[in-house]
C-alpha cells in the first residue's frame, strides 16, 4: 500500500494538533499505520537549529533567512522522517508543512513567492502532501482558543510554546496569513479549507467527510466514513 | 566611489588568508578604506548556526541540508556585513563566497547546479564579486600546506579550524573541487585562476598583476601597480 501524506495548516489556535490527535486515534483504533509527525520532527538537524534560535531571540531575521533555515530543517525532517514513513505504507499526519512557508514567510513576510517554491523544491525535492486540510476560524477565535493550544504556536514560533515573535507581530499579520491559506486553496485541488469552528466533534465531522470524499478507497475498513 | 567586493577562492592549504592580508595591509598603506570578511563573518544568525554545528559534530548533513544552511548565514553576512560595507564605498576582501558552494556541495557533493544557483540567488538576492581570485595549487601543495593554515579549513570545514569532515574526505574529492574551480573559472569572466605555487610574494606579484588588469582605474594611486 502506497502511503499517504496528509498535512493540517491554519492559523495560531485553530486546533490541529487536536484534531490530528483525534485522527490519530482513529487511525490505530482501525490498525492504520500511521506516523504523526511536525516540523522539525525530533531530527537531530532540524533540533539543533532549533535549540540555536530558542537560545538566541535577539537574532535578527529577515524572512528569506528564515525560509533558509526553516527550509534546512525540512530537508532532514523529510529526508529522516517522512519519506522513510511513506516508503514504508504509512498514513502521515504532519502539522504544518511547505504551505505554512507560502503563507507565513510569503504573504506574512512578503518574500516572493518564486523565491519560496524555488528554495522549497531544493529542500523536499518536490515533495508535496496528497491533501493540505486547512483549519479556518477567524482571527478574533484562533487569538481566544491560542491560550489553550500553547504546542502550536505557528511556524514562525515553531520553536517553542512560549510567547514568541509572532505573538508580538500585528493583527493584521493574522489577516494576511488566513488570506493567504484561503486565496490558495481557491487555487489549489490539493488544498482543503475546513470550518475550524463550533466543537472538536462537529470539527472533527467535516475532516472525516473531506477525507472520505477525497480518498473513497483509501481509509475503507478505517472507520471512514462515520 | 563605488565599493569593489573582491573574494579570494581556492582549496584548502592555497594560501588565501595570507594573500588576504598581505592585500589588506597594502590597502591600508594606501590608505584605502576596506572591510576584511569571511563567511560567517560574525554576524549573529551565521555565529549561532556555526555553533550548533560545531557542538554536534555527529549530525547528518546532506549536500542540499548543506546548502541551506550555508545559504541561511550568507544571508546574513551578505545582509549585515558585505552589502552595507560596498554601500560605503569600500573595498571588501572576503574569503570565500557563492562559488565556494558552487565548487564543494555542486562538484564535491553532487548537488545540481540549477538547486545551488536558484538558492543562492534567494540567499544574496543576486549579489555576485567583481571578481574571484581563485588560488590554484596541485592538491598535493595544498595538502601539504594545510598544516600550515589551519585557519582555512574549507567551506565543509567554515565551522571550525579543528580537523573536520573535509579532512575525512578522499583526495578525490579535493580533485573534484580543483576541477570545478577551473571548469568554471574557463565559463565566466568573472572568476579568474591565479597560480599559487611559489613564494608568497610570487603569488601576490600574480595578484597584482591581475586586479591592475581587471581595474586599471579602480587601485590607481593605491599602490598598483606594484
Amino acid at each position: 500500500m502506497k502511503g499517504c501524506f496528509l498535512v493540517f495548516e491554519g492559523p495560531e489556535g485553530a486546533g490541529k494538533s487536536l484534531q490530528i490527535g483525534r485522527l490519530a486515534e482513529r487511525l490505530a483504533a482501525s490498525g492504520v499505520t500511521h506516523t504523526v509527525t511536525r516540523e522539525p520532527g525530533g531530527t537531530a538537524t532540524a533540533e539543533a537549529i532549533r535549540s540555536v534560535l530558542l537560545d538566541r531571540p535577539e537574532l535578527r531575521l529577515d524572512g528569506i533567512a528564515e525560509l533558509l533555515l526553516f527550509s534546512a530543517s525540512r530537508r532532514a525532517h523529510v529526508e529522516e522522517v517522512v519519506r522513510p514513513a511513506l516508503k514504508r505504507g504509512e498514513v502521515v499526519l504532519c502539522d504544518r508543512f511547505e504551505l505554512s512557508t507560502r503563507v507565513y514567510q510569503g504573504w506574512g513576510r512578503g518574500v516572493a513567492a518564486k523565491t519560496i517554491d524555488q528554495v522549497t523544491r531544493a529542500a523536499t525535492g518536490g515533495l508535496l502532501p496528497d491533501l493540505y486540510l486547512v483549519l479556518d476560524v477567524p482571527v478574533r477565535v484562533g487569538l481566544d482558543r491560542q491560550g489553550q493550544d500553547l504546542e502550536d504556536p505557528g511556524q514562525l514560533g515553531f520553536f517553542g510554546p512560549a510567547p514568541d515573535r509572532i505573538e508580538l507581530e500585528k493583527r493584521s499579520f493574522r489577516e494576511r496569513v488566513r488570506k493567504g491559506y484561503r486565496e490558495l486553496a481557491a487555487e489549489e485541488e490539493r488544498i482543503a479549507v475546513v470550518d475550524g469552528s463550533g466543537t472538536p466533534e462537529e470539527v472533527e465531522g467535516r475532516i472525516l467527510g473531506l477525507l472520505d470524499e477525497r480518498f473513497p478507497d483509501r481509509f475503507e475498513g478505517a472507520s471512514f466514513p462515520l
